[in-house]
């Protein structure tokens, strides 16, 4: 059993200072002049608290993290990249147990406490992704929860064997199913759909379903998905990646599609993506949809950039949204804090007595400044371990 | 005169490590195993140089750097924002002279030698923002060339007296005219073109003019720049700020557009902004048009974010241009550099012998790695001194 810890003079939310009282991993008390003459003390200074960051969209198996620089070298097209990637697997030795263990490292160093991952499974690589990032959640297991969701990278019908492979994958553990833009990659949106809502029914596990297409395309996909969400009941169960048809000029459009998901509590994952048509977040929030929040790949063969640092994503989910206000700039780390807890149905998540101490300190006076400025992590807190101070992080990456 | 400096073991530009010798402020030399007994030496370790980074485009008199968190307070019309803002430069006290100083320490910190401010010049502050940037110039005229825009923030025909105020701060030795939507803001484009070219061509300096107007009135702003430009045989002393409407669907408009800005040589400043219709740089590179980079307001009244690193302005530019490859990375680079430069008329700007010893170290394999990863300055040097040292600046602000 892990010491109690008293966390003291910390400003949860950047609301009034107060300590919180650590034990056995969860957050026993909050008050002003805590005692505990059996708790470690840290003194927090004033500095803000949040709760554990959450990445809700990454890719651990295939980041280039520690790689050394690669120059980017795929074509512009969806599929370009998808065939890029799989030869580069191969001829780099993309290790999905070294790379995932690298990125989750790094992105412990900025508060992260929960990731959900993405994981290829294809006719190239198996399950060998799977097996990696299952070995880095049992390795990694006292400092990160880690969520997989087999995902058809590849493609799901037009690679032959992957309906199987994706079959094996969640008998391995997996804790939900990925599809992939069943319209644009697939060519057969009813037969794509079909396998994804099948095996979430199989294995009763989540969907999460990458969904680049754009406009009336990506509509027709999303009417699809809402349907089976609707009469499988597998409302609250559903998340929408990317979701670019969301960020459509036609609002009538996008209006019925929110409407659709709002009924069916579908959630919406946004990167907030500067180049690409963007899911409007206030307004998703306004319907009462649930907003994740993710950093897609990180420095991978497809696209050099990222850091894992959630603060930053929400910064550029706040940039991408236009959101200047302070409450505006608050929902853009809701989506990286409770709104990826909510889509990853992490149980115990916050700053109340009761959660689980998943703990973040950094100095700001404000949740829009820790959002803008991005602080160092002072101190990150798992299931009441300090696991990062000054952001030295106390476990290594391979 | 400086102590001449010898910089060991730097790769400029990412390319071979060599040596640096600076003397009288100057880079006298360039080679392998340069010697130099009455140097100080700088061991590079192998560091990536750039040229000193060029802030384009920012308001230095109204940052609210360092003054404490303040949450955003304006709607959200360009107009609501301008009468925010002279509302709040009374109320908080938002004096010119003590916050560009505070911003240009903070930009030095990021490597940034060169720095173009538009400066407000109104009927609510008059003068002010000019004197009190001007003061800032002379106090760190050793450690940043900085220019002033004579900015008619709160519009030009529509406030009495501006007009006059604005020809004021030219004699001032206001480095440049500054313009604001002929159309949107004035109401009245001719007139308020006639002003701003008028003073451009009455004191010889340059125009650059902010252009948030979308679409087809922006490109109306655009046509009328480009023929005074002709006109006035002001080529190559024109810049169009954010020009938002090249950023339209309307492929047909904006490519006359580039036709009108490449043959009238006008430069273009972009923010890379994640909400607006944004310049395609790549396009306007492939026309030969000068592209440059700015920060904008840094935590100002108009918005919370910023932070005055360039190298993150090339990161937030590359992603809203979706640019993956090196080079593509390179051109948001080069707009916070090399680009930068041409619009300030900098000379002597670069890394070869004969160039001004404006010089950052950064640990990066690469140019693309530097602009993703944003490293830490480990040294910078302006005209042969260093100024900068693992982050820490020689110079203080108030």
């Amino acid at each position: 059993m892990t010491q109690p810890l008293l966390l003291r003079n910390i400003r949860p939310m950047g609301g009034e200072a107060t300590d919180l009282l650590i034990r056995g991993g969860v957050i026993a008390e909050a008050g002003r002049g805590l005692d505990a003459p059996d708790a470690v003390v840290e003194e927090g200074g004033g500095a803000l608290a949040l709760p554990g960051l959450v990445e809700a969209h990454t890719h651990l198996d295939k980041t280039l993290w520690g790689m050394g620089w690669r120059p980017h070298q795929a074509g512009p097209a969806l599929m370009d990249k998808i065939e890029t990637e799989r030869r580069l697997k191969k001829e780099w030795n993309i290790d999905p147990a070294r790379q995932s263990a690298r990125q989750v490292v790094q992105s412990l160093r900025h508060g992260t406490t929960h990731i959900r991952s993405h994981v290829d499974v294809d006719d190239a690589v198996g399950l060998a992704g799977m097996e990696g990032v299952l070995a880095t959640r049992q390795a990694y297991a006292g400092s990160m929860d880690i969520q997989t969701i087999a995902f058809p990278q590849s493609g799901l019908l037009i690679r032959p064997g992957v309906a199987a492979l994706l079959e094996d994958a969640m008998r391995m553990g997996a804790d939900g199913v990925g599809g992939l833009d069943p319209c644009l990659i697939d060519r057969d949106p009813k037969g794509h759909l079909d396998v994804v809502f099948g095996l979430a029914e199989k294995f009763g596990k989540p969907v999460d379903i990458h969904l680049h297409e754009p406009g009336q395309v990506g509509a027709f996909s999303m009417e699809l998905i809402a349907e089976r969400t609707r009469v499988l009941g597998m409302q609250g169960k559903v998340t929408i990646s990317h979701a670019f048809c969301l960020g459509d000029p036609d609002l009538a459009m996008v209006d019925g599609l929110l409407d659709l998901l709002a009924a069916n509590n579908i959630a919406v994952m946004t990167t907030g993506p500067a180049s690409r048509p963007a899911p409007p977040v206030a307004k998703l929030r306004a319907r009462g949809i649930t907003v994740c929040a993710g950093s897609d790949g990180i420095r991978d063969t497809w696209n050099p950039y990222g850091n894992g640092d959630m603060l930053q994503r929400a910064m550029l989910i706040g940039l991408r949204n236009n959101f200047r206000r302070d409450d505006e700039v608050e929902m853009a780390l809701d989506a990286c804090t409770w709104g990826g807890a909510a889509v990853m149905g992490a149980r115990g998540y916050g700053l109340a007595p009761g959660c689980i101490a998943d703990i973040v300190l950094v100095s700001a006076e404000s949740l829009a400044e820790a959002v803008v400025s991005q602080p160092p992590r002072a101190l990150v807190v798992k299931r009441g371990k300090v696991v990062v101070r000054d952001g030295e992080v106390s476990v290594r990456a391979p």
